[in-house]
């Protein structure tokens, strides 16, 4: 019955960072060991989600500089980046875990500073039932290929971008 | 600052339940009031999230009778719709609440045993800085327009459609 599956949250709509709290939160419900990487969020960043998971004792780490593709330091970027999937790859590979997230982990295949081919290989390496969800926009096609469940998120209608209100603590972080 | 949203999460793809459960962590995660109201899962269902809500000491209340548009017994259908309903407008104009999700309620309003004008007449009357959160595919028009942030789910690829995978639990549901 248990069958890890590989499972992509992309495109440009919110949703994607929740969607896999939520199943984060449904599977530490059922006991699962889980542990979450965030790839972009500033590792001493303190938002809504850091707070409810410190509380639960699920463990979120953080050791993004809290870069985007307008980094002023982007050698910096990617060295954090690097070792963010080192990390992670020795998480995925010494398969303690049940479910892993990669929170937007698809900007550093995008930007090329992780190969797709890398995290194809690992993702085939890890246990039979480990779950991995990777979210954020610009997933690759090669990984899109070889994931078992992929959804993409679509904005409709964005409050920031239509209606000029301001990110809502809480809801946006 | 504080300006209570209408966010929809629709379409035919996963990720929309489990994105209100998402925000819903990250608001608990900021002492918010949270509450979440299910249509569509059974009274007596014990997901991994009704186990990690009741763990965190999070209100799910489910009044569904695990009803589908295949529903045998439509009439018993319709009327705990309407019985849940009454109950979240009850709590939207109590207004107690930082953040109410109304999960799977789309269906109610599309099959019309809630009219969607009674919907929007009850957002519109509520606390100004509370958030609401909808779910369900087929989001009626009317509600769309009236949302403030409405983001469509869309299934790229299914392991149960493509790959014949059965629903792993922890994972959807």
């Amino acid at each position: 019955m248990r069958r890890g599956l590989v499972i992509v949250n992309t495109g440009d709509g919110k949703g994607k960072t929740t969607a896999a709290l939520g199943v984060l939160f449904r599977a530490w419900g059922r006991d699962f060991n889980v542990r979450m990487f965030q790839f972009i969020k500033h590792s001493t960043a303190r938002f809504g989600e850091h707070r409810a998971a410190e509380r639960i004792g699920l463990p979120i780490e953080s050791l993004g500089d809290g870069f985007t593709w307008l980094s002023k330091d982007m050698d910096e970027t990617t060295a954090l980046a690097v070792a963010q999937w080192e990390r992670c790859k020795q998480a995925i590979l010494a398969g303690e875990e049940d479910l892993i997230v990669l929170d937007e982990f698809t900007y550093a295949m995008h930007y090329e500073w992780v190969a797709v081919s890398d995290v194809i290989e690992t993702l085939k390496q890890r246990p039979e039932a480990m779950h991995v969800i990777i979210t954020g926009r610009y997933a690759p096609q090669e990984l899109i290929d070889y994931a078992d469940l992929v959804t993409e998120m679509t904005l409709i209608k964005h409050p920031f971008e239509d209606q000029g209100i301001k990110a809502q603590p809480g809801i946006e972080f």
